[in-house]
């Protein structure tokens, strides 16, 4: 089902399944001896034991059952024996605001509009560049810990995110937002970052549009942005219908939802990506007819990220997946800001996307473990706009992998792969992360960030950045 | 608020906060350097910095700002330095069926109806006193990986879950599971068993009566269990109410609620505790004057185990926290089976209830970090009843704690130590693990249990244990 890729946003030229020597030539990396997950050509999920898997210039070249023989090419250069691992493709947080961690735990059990408006959106008017790249770089340690592999940031200054990106090692795609009180500035400062960073961090750097949500971004600015994404072949990332009060207020002052305003700007049929953000909100009568429209017309290509754990505490409706499943849009997993969500921990994600589904659902049967693995690895690869080049361990799909320890106690004995991932292993249980071929942690250690050192510099900076006494806040929330 | 212990089932007699030979007798233990969560007068919770926690005979004799001065005695016998640490007190799971980890993900996706009559009570058909051994050994190991400390077990083969927890080092409140299809010789096996057990592992083990439901042991057992309660002053940990269709069926069958027949039969008022696991099928409006009148009659020895992972995966109702809360009854943490829950991560259900529970309120200011913690401290120490013994960091109370590693770039920074607690950290960053004094993991290295042998021989019984070919269960589900 996966067409041959085109040549990569790494700025190689995609190698076959055979690599860039063929089949012969030495490759960068080989991984032996891990159960790997993998997708069989209708996209169902496939655990291969006794793996082997071949990396040349950061694509995997194959995945194949058993050990290579003797007479398989020349040596590597290098060799990973994963025995005693699972190999599965790097999660993806398809919706994050990184630098956010330095507010992680600053405003707990707060309904939304006392959390933005008191607390998030004052202390964000003391944001630095400083403390964004150094929030950044905390968070990027916390994702490759976690086996995140891939994040969609959507936030400001993202020159020091993308900084962050290159440092860390990770893939990301980035976003510089913007609301429509900053003038046409904001979306020509979205649009300017999106081209000057494309590409960056050797090519692990894709960028988009990302106007912040259809209540702080008109209708006139989000129909520019979609111009601007059709001329530039870019991805739009965007906050919709995040809960019910924001569609019941958009109906009251517009007459039409958030997804409606969407529509109308033109931004669902931009012929690029679109990444909607929650949609918790969804009005399902008059929203789910536009949402399946948009999936007709572009092929799947507008998605939905999901960040279960933030709803919960906010109290609000979830996501709803099998609605949006439906209507042949994907899902992706997500975290949210460390602000609301307190972790960016994609696995919670996907847990807790199983939990809350089959419980709002009040079907047991629905959202199993092995649709929750979808979600994690293929829907979050499209929904990013990646899902010909991560999400899956694959001949020619990017080298972006963790192998997962299920030797622990909380993992045994495993009478089904999906249901030990999903349900009982948890994102510690990452040993080891790859990005591109380059590993990030090898047996839990960090290879690419100091956290002490970041950490002892973001806090010497916690006092001034909450600092709420000048009165002061980036935006109103009035969703 | 709390009343000098009286001696403990440990055996030892109770030393006041001085310790057995006064402030200058030698200790056995001393902690220093560490963040303490402890419990003011009025039970809030208050952080204290820089603690030292001394411990004699298994019991904490004080625990105290700053370290000890140069003065302060004779040198203990061990001296722990848990600088970068945030001491708790050690979790309790008040609710599991520890061999059940033997079917952890065997029977997923499943609602309860089949999960039961399809697979478990088939399978359950099977057990063997090996099995149920090497069960509980499994996870015992992986609740002292997971900072738990005390257990209540509501099973078969008790006397094996007594064998583990000897051997563990574990504290547990132990009883033999019966249903009336047993006959009397059920109930009459759970009261050997309870006086039997009763202080065994040095005083670590506290045994109930375990009827298993009000739809599976009829009345006149349940009268006859409650005048054994009372004559012998045990716990009564029962399944009560374990989901709305429960109380349903009750109504129809019985025209009563569950909780009505728990209270027609006398057991909520035995005059000793009594521990209702579950309780999602309330009927608010005829069950909770019950529980209220129960807590004020008894003093609030009617208690409730809330595990809510499994609820959410079998799409039921969850505990309503709040309603009894309203009603004077405690709510204690807990993870049911890990054939339902997938893990006995006590750490998980705190964070889960603080979701859920402001999910379904739909109100985002309750069930606050503090609050979590309250449910994973006093609360749970209450409803295993163990009020007085464990759940707290204050002299008198059992040497029952764990060490959390609180510098992981996930926990980073910390703007506030309960909410770091409830919605960042995870049972993977329990560091240390130690059960009356005596030290079980040491920097995540299990000190009292093999692992990998463990589950090498309950893999090699696994076949066996899963057959469900021979047709049987050991019960009929029609809850």
């Amino acid at each position: 089902m996966t067409p041959p890729p085109a040549p990569g946003p790494d700025g190689l030229s995609t190698p076959g399944p055979e690599g860039p020597e063929g089949p012969d030539g030495p490759a960068d990396l080989v991984i032996t001896g891990c159960t790997a997950l993998t997708h069989d050509p209708r996209g169902e999920i496939v655990f291969v034991e006794d793996a082997t898997i071949v990396v040349r210039d950061g694509i995997i070249t194959s995945v194949t059952a058993g050990g290579p023989g003797p007479g398989d090419g020349p040596a590597p250069a290098a060799h990973i024996d994963a025995r005693g691992t699972l190999a599965l493709p790097g999660l993806i947080n398809c919706h994050t605001h990184t630098p956010m961690v330095a507010l992680r735990g600053l405003a707990e059990d707060l309904p939304a509009h006392t959390w933005f408006n008191d607390w998030i959106w004052p202390v964000e008017s003391n944001l630095t560049e400083r403390v964004v790249g150094l929030g950044a770089r905390l968070a990027c340690a916390e994702m490759i810990r976690a086996g995140v592999t891939t994040f969609a940031d959507h936030y400001f200054a993202m020159d020091e995110v993308a900084a962050a990106t290159d440092e860390s090692g990770l893939r990301a795609v980035l976003g510089q937002a913007y609301f429509s009180t900053q003038g046409p500035e904001g979306r020509a400062a979205s649009l300017d970052f999106a081209l000057r960073q494309q590409g960056a961090a050797g090519g692990r750097v894709t960028t988009c549009l990302a106007p912040h949500a259809p209540y702080t971004v008109d209708e006139s600015d989000l129909a520019a942005t979609a111009e601007l994404a059709r001329q530039h072949g870019l991805l739009v990332h965007i906050h919709a219908a995040e809960n019910r009060e924001q569609t019941d207020n958009s109906l009251t002052r517009h007459g039409r939802t958030p997804i409606e305003i969407l529509e109308r700007a033109g931004l669902l049929d931009t012929g690029t990506d679109v990444l909607l953000a929650h949609v918790t909100g969804l009005d399902t009568a008059r929203d789910l007819p536009v949402l399946r429209r948009a999936a007709e017309r572009t092929g799947g290509r507008v998605a939905v990220a999901s960040a279960p754990r933030g709803y919960l505490k906010f109290g609000w409706d979830t996501t709803p997946v099998r609605a949006l499943r439906d209507a042949g849009v994907p899902v992706g997993l997500a975290t949210d800001g460390a602000a609301s969500n307190n972790t960016l921990d994609v696995w919670e994600s996907m847990t807790l996307t199983a939990l809350v589904q089959k419980s709002v659902e009040r079907d047991p049967t629905w959202l199993t473990a092995r649709q929750a693995l979808d979600h994690a690895t293929l829907q979050s690869a499209r929904a990013v706009g990646l899902g010909e080049e991560i999400g899956s361990l694959a001949a020619g799909r990017r080298a972006d992998l963790v192998f997962v320890d299920l030797t622990g106690p909380h993992t045994q004995p495993v009478h089904d792969l999906a249901a030990t991932l999903v349900h009982s292993a948890r994102s510690g249980d990452v040993r080891t992360t790859i990005v591109a071929g380059r590993v990030l942690m090898h047996d839990r250690e960090l290879l690419t960030l100091d956290v002490p050192s970041v950490v002892a510099e973001l806090s010497g900076l916690l006092p001034e950045l909450v600092d709420r006494s000048h009165g002061k806040r980036i935006q109103e929330y009035e969703g």
